[in-house]
């Protein structure tokens, strides 16, 4: 993650450009908006295109940079790749082809995993297409001597998304997934996906009280939190900050979807034609 | 359905195009296939959009028309929609713009329904699109007096790609989906996806003997023979068919879990950019 541009003062007051295919990032954008209830915030669901987890690395990256480019256009002072598939796809396109800081989950998500390890064992939970990436694991790598276990998990987007966050068919899914990472005795398991906060009670069941889980989005709000501090750009008005949303198809469906993912209130969302 | 031209002889060589957001529609391919193996036939699976189910009308006629622009160019004599959702939401907006006959699932199915129920009861199960267009109740009630109960099953399409076709888990899944159908007594049931075929074992267990299970892809094969031999342009040649597939995303993953869906054999999957 490099910072690109020095700010002056009044770019301060513009807002964080926060993305992601769905809904899932909304636990991303919940978590800042709590941290830094002053920053005007602006997040678009990729919606005509969710899930990117299934979907190939060119394409991923395709779509990632037209939305980088509509974040722009209203003017964002970074970028929060709020999408565990599109870090690991489409983070190093964009931050070459983009004016602004770009940060993705997968480095917080890495870091704290690595600091939280007492066994040197950790486990990874993700999409098809994040765990097919390695990138937790590259990313570990270059940190840690921590040995790495990678589980994908395709059927727990559509079980949040179905809204059976907790439930018996949640519980014996989740039963299924994680028994391979339990049985390499894992001490840190990495929710390697923005939908899977939703799922943390089911989650804690399976993996026992020993089992350290790592949230995304907490992780990546400490990383947003130290960006602002370094490069002096944190909003300093005394007002709450704006939110909006954007997405590429069905906004009333996200409206309604997005309430369980959000903490604060979603008014309005306008649906955007990429294309 | 309205076959637009009128074909001369030589026409009757020409392919068949075939679509579907991804891989589902395989299992009308494949019933196609068996049926009229001296036909020519051309997928397309729109895998980087798949799934279309979660999707709004508009979106998923944009992407009907491009992959209907990309048949005619193969030069195909007529479209089969093998897309509940597609053919739910598209099919009028393709019949008035495209110059080939096009069919979709709906119709043969609903006339299926139609004419298996004795107790006028029939349940539909199908994605969210499918079932919230209300589709096949609509087609239904213009051929039948029959009762139409349906239910959306959204984790069926992501248990079929988990390879999840027959387990506890699925059992449980449909136990769910299938209870309110079941109250209601229905005596029919419409398989409304392209991939609730490969379900058929587990929703038989669910669903008792006494009640019957249309699947679209049988029903749309006669429709396509009966179009075939209408319109008097069957292909007449000796010679087994050419099979070809064209997909938006992920060749190779087609190609592998295409193989659970398609009964010949996928040798060539070919990336094509529609946009």
């Amino acid at each position: 993650m490099r910072a690109k541009t020095k700010l002056n003062p009044k770019q301060n007051k513009k807002p964080i450009g926060i993305f992601d295919s769905g809904f899932g990032g909304l636990t991303v954008m919940s978590a800042i908006y709590k941290k830094f209830p002053n920053e005007n915030l602006i997040y678009f669901g990729d919606t005509a295109h969710v899930p990117y987890g299934s979907k190939s690395k060119d394409t991923v990256i395709k779509f990632s940079k037209d939305i980088a480019a509509f974040l722009l256009k209203n003017d964002v002072k970074l970028i929060v790749v709020a999408c565990n598939t599109a870090s690991a796809f489409a983070l190093p396109a964009l931050q070459k082809s983009v004016s602004v800081p770009v940060i993705g989950v997968i480095e917080p998500g890495a870091e704290s995993a690595a600091a939280s390890t007492k066994t040197n064992k950790i486990g990874i939970i993700g999409t098809e297409g994040t765990i097919n990436s390695r990138s937790y694991a590259k990313a570990i790598k270059k940190i840690s001597k921590a040995y790495v276990f990678e589980q994908a998990c395709p059927l727990f987007v559509p079980l949040v998304e179905e809204g059976w966050t907790d439930n018996k068919i949640t519980s014996e899914t989740a039963d299924v997934y994680m028994a391979p990472l339990i049985a390499k005795k894992i001490d840190t398991l990495v929710l390697g996906c923005t939908h899977y906060p939703l799922l943390k009670t089911v989650l804690r069941k399976t993996a026992g009280d020993k089992i350290t889980l790592i949230d995304s989005a907490d992780a990546i709000t400490m990383k947003v939190g130290t960006l602002l501090a370094k490069n002096g750009f944190a909003n300093d008005s005394k007002k709450k900050g704006s939110v909006s949303f954007y997405v590429s198809d069905n906004p009333e469906k996200f409206k309604k979807i997005g309430a369980k993912f959000f903490s604060g209130k979603i008014n309005k969302v306008k649906k955007i034609d990429l294309e």
